[in-house]
């Protein structure tokens, strides 16, 4: 069995997975109240990512709260750990090599730090999908902003629960003003400017 | 914000991901008895995939139990849940387009089973590292089997709790008979008969 030193000595690892992909590992992640733009932005970013052969993968409500974290509810707690763990599966799919992209309110900022403090240097983007309440109360996609002031959902952030402001986040989105377009490129002239974008970036040309 | 439809219109899904990897996601899971084989021989074919560029990620009880997994013990609901929480990442992971593959001694019929009910089908490939007790207790690298014994670890798969034979996995690997690669080349040749590899694969020649 004399194989097993010689596996055991290379090691596929982030570096491995990364030049693989030419591209740096990173957890991209938007945070914002319900409504803001999160995951369209977000949704966006890796359309357009993909398109320039970047490996991805978005993270958000649909895919985590029917799965993973389907045993967890709405409490405090259960939205503390709900963070906790997509904050942990996106350190795994970046140490895949992956961009990892994560759309969640996640609206305290010891939650996101914690997510930050378990990443690498440098591998972790906050972005803060900024809209004013006011806005994301008009668009109210799913009713739930009316059902909150009704007092039909409790705890709901921007009503009855903080929603606590990032206070450096890497890339700030004013959300009520620009559109997803907008908001692409100016995530994409940032990822350039820290030169986690290939050379040969432009931004990119948007559909009307 | 017209441009919000196209975005939704084209969401990048697991059939993008996949075929801009140009290959098929799936779930390679190991089971067996501890010290039975399945890190070893998931990390060689692991690092044997990624030399032929598929894009992989290999979860096993060192990037599960320190992070996402840190708040479960050992007893039986954890170990459920433990094993129940690694499909689901394994899940998220397929759905990115990686081949990923999980180490677990993962005992029970029932949790591996739903592993494989969440999984599209065909994605799902049951590996049993099949290694005599008295083989597994031998080897002991982490001396785990001598505490069992001792009763100062409970529990413990083989020694006072069942490990539960799969009836019909997809590959079973004699690990009592074979070294590590002729396991990596069975698996290799399982995959390539399913159509999982590109053509032109060869079993791979192994450093002595």
């Amino acid at each position: 069995m004399s194989s097993n030193v010689v596996w055991h000595t290379h090691p596929v690892d982030q570096e491995v997975r990364s030049e693989q992909k030419s591209q740096r590992p990173l957890v991209i992640w938007f945070t914002g109240l319900s409504a803001s733009g999160k995951s369209t932005i977000a949704g966006a970013l890796e359309q357009i990512l993909t398109r320039q052969n970047y490996h991805t993968y978005l993270l958000d409500g649909d895919n985590v709260r029917h799965g993973l974290n389907n045993d967890l509810g709405f409490s405090h707690e259960d939205r503390q750990e709900n963070i906790r763990r997509v904050g942990e599966v996106a350190k795994l799919m970046a140490d895949a090599g992956l961009i990892a992209l994560a759309a969640f309110i996640s609206p305290f900022r010891d939650d996101r730090r914690l997510v930050r403090e378990i990443l690498p240097e440098g591998q972790f983007i906050e972005v803060f999908v900024d809209a004013p309440l006011t806005v994301c109360q008009e668009r109210d996609p799913k009713g739930l902003y009316a059902k909150a002031v009704r007092g039909e959902i409790k705890q709901f952030t921007g009503i009855d629960s903080p929603y606590e402001i990032p206070e450096k986040p890497e890339v700030h989105i004013r959300a009520g003003e620009v559109s997803v377009a907008e908001a692409v490129n100016q995530l994409l002239s940032y990822l350039h400017e820290i030169g986690a974008l290939q050379a040969g970036y432009e931004p990119v040309a948007l559909e009307a």
